[in-house]
């Protein structure tokens, strides 16, 4: 298959151009390095060295033989949409290229509204590109577990029958997402659900939960192939700080009461439920959605888990819990449909930690402590050149 | 109370601002005249011709004695949201400054991106504002009853208790919006949730169904304090759009079976509920959602009525359905809290249409029947630039 990925110099858009490469798709990669951009912009960097797209394509060329073809450019720019889908001309497209962090959306207005309009306009010019020049074109998009927010009830994959007054319909399921980038996703999945409606579009809204892990088959291959690794307060996700700040002699930092529940998956798993829904696309018309985790822990449990596998000993700091949201609740989410196609997922094992913490443990001269801190207060909407000087005192 | 419009030189915008100023309120008058930007784009004009804004508040402040601030800006424009609302310290915020027509947002690419970022961001705006200026600012903000779209189970008033597997939840109610203007409503609804949620605001969401009528006790005290009334294939609503096509002599054109079913009410019902909101506002936190309007009908009866009402004899056309919707279905909608608070409705009765005939006719040299024509399909995707020529071309 053609498959173009988008935000393929990210975190995860990187290892999963590889990993399709790798099981013989001609792979595109597009992206606007607007990442890098956020690294410059906060004072940080991933703690893994990466090389430029430019470099790594060819690496991995020199490594595999196979050929990923680069695309420079940006999804808000409609013109370069349609020149790139009209050029490579994709059976599927997967999305990753959306600013993906919470903090970041809520550091002040003008973070919130880049941040939905970036990702909202994006994700509408792919749409009319897909209905305009091949409607037939399978959009694979990255939406998030954080969409549906925490629910007195069971959390079912995108849809859910509801019985009301005597009577019964199949609806989306109802949304309570917990940040303007959380926002920005749920009004994503409203504008792919009606394109498919209207327009016959096919596509599979990818709700993932909460990725960690830095190796894959392919990125270990050459230090040119490495994915980035963030443990920063605004773009590092809660493992992989967790194992940054172990190594680093930092207290573990807990929200709140940890009581937080979230789905979790390993890297691997990301990049295996991408091929399973390329590999196995929406019918024409169609919108579905995979709830794509394969574990759900608390914080709490998280940071347990960094302690017992750390080599040292290990402090957890239970902070003032800088965002809004219930520290006990239920939570059960429906994970069944990639299953169904196959999904054999890496679990949460004491090795796999282990693992992440090597990779910290590998570039320990490369951390940071200042920039761990949280750095942007759910409660305060004007905190508008503040953030990186909060983070520094914080932690001092 | 003070209370500051926010697109209040518009269809509503207008009658409302001066409803309030006649009912005691000291009220503000936001608009950056987009509105009338639209005409000159589609080449099409207010049945009724309308004054300016300066002159408008000019003739009101003549014949009441009372005044109407003006503040002439966009929302887009966050310095001057900002500015306006620490200038006129408002205790209450009545938001219609939102792109209202679905077809326009369905003309192609480029105006569905603008809906969408027009309305999401100068709503984004708003919000910070409140929340950084004076959180205890009520924001009335209009929505439409569109945004659920047509399930098959009663649609209650934004939130809806669901049971499900033995657990039980009152959740935001799940939304099928039928355009990316419908959208950009959803897409608002879960913005300023968020904000009640994590900044305490106050907001009354008033879900309104379709408006009809033109003329207010205040609008008719002067030809320079009417309102616009819109009857071309864009911007014209259902119910004045027949009335027009009655007089004119040209058949009602009815899109599809005309089974579709939707809420409506009179203009002047619209003023009082939006009284009504301001004058009970939403507690600290708490953001609400009232279905505002006081009847339904299916697109046929509302043909049928104007057929009734209209003088000379009047003939309905069932044209190709140039929206994605279902034209027979189950739709029943609450509406009791705008009821509760003391709304009286207006109801549609013959004397009601025959006014509105009576508008038209009073104008009717000014009908340009080639405009009356749908103007968007919302099944292409591309139709850039060949709107005005399609709405053209299909009356001749």
């Amino acid at each position: 298959m053609r498959v173009l990925v988008l935000g393929a110099d990210g975190y995860l858009g990187w290892p999963t151009a590889l990993y399709l490469s790798h099981r013989g798709h001609d792979v595109g990669a597009l992206d606007n390095f607007v990442r890098r951009q956020y690294d410059y912009e906060l004072g940080t960097s991933s703690l893994v060295p990466i090389a430029h797209l430019q470099r790594r394509v060819k690496t991995w060329e020199e490594m595999s033989g196979l050929r990923v073809e680069p695309f420079i450019g940006d999804l808000n720019d409609a013109g370069f949409v349609y020149d790139t889908l009209r050029e490579f001309k994709p059976d599927a497209i997967v999305h990753f290229a959306e600013q993906r962090s919470a903090p970041y959306s809520m550091i002040d207005r003008s973070h919130a509204v880049y941040t939905q309009v970036n990702n909202v306009v994006g994700n509408l010019n792919l749409l009319f590109a897909i209905a305009e020049i091949d409607p037939s074109i399978h959009l694979v998009k990255l939406g998030t577990m954080g969409e549906y927010g925490t629910p007195n009830i069971d959390i079912e994959e995108g849809f859910i029958e509801i019985t009301h007054r005597g009577r019964t319909d199949v609806l989306p399921f109802p949304k309570q997402p917990g940040s303007y980038y959380h926002l920005s996703k749920v009004h994503d999945s409203h504008n792919i659900m009606f394109a498919c409606r209207i327009w016959g579009l096919r596509s599979t809204d990818l709700n993932q939960g909460i990725v960690y892990g830095q190796e894959t088959d392919e990125t270990v291959l050459h230090p040119d192939l490495a994915t980035r690794f963030d443990y920063d307060g605004v773009f590092g996700t809660v493992l992989n700080r967790f194992c940054v700040q172990a190594v680093a002699g930092h207290p573990l930092t807990v929200y709140g009461a940890g009581g937080q529940t979230r789905g979790m998956l390993n890297i691997r798993d990301t990049l295996a439920c991408v091929e399973l829904a390329v590999n196995n696309p929406a019918e024409e018309g169609e919108y579905r959605v995979f709830n794509q985790f394969t574990e759900s822990f608390s914080i709490q449990e998280l940071a347990d888990k960094v302690v017992d596998a750390a080599s040292g000993p290990v402090t957890i700091s239970n902070l003032d819990n800088p965002r809004v949201e219930k520290e006990q609740h239920y939570y059960r989410a429906a994970h069944t449909k990639l299953l169904d196609l196959g999904l054999v997922p890496h679990l949460l094992d004491r090795s796999t930690v282990s693992s992440i913490l090597a990779v910290a443990e590998r570039h320990r001269d490369r951390i940071d402590v200042n920039a761990i801190a949280p750095s942007a207060n759910w409660r305060t909407a004007g905190q508008k050149g503040r953030v990186r000087s909060e983070a520094g005192s914080s932690t001092s």
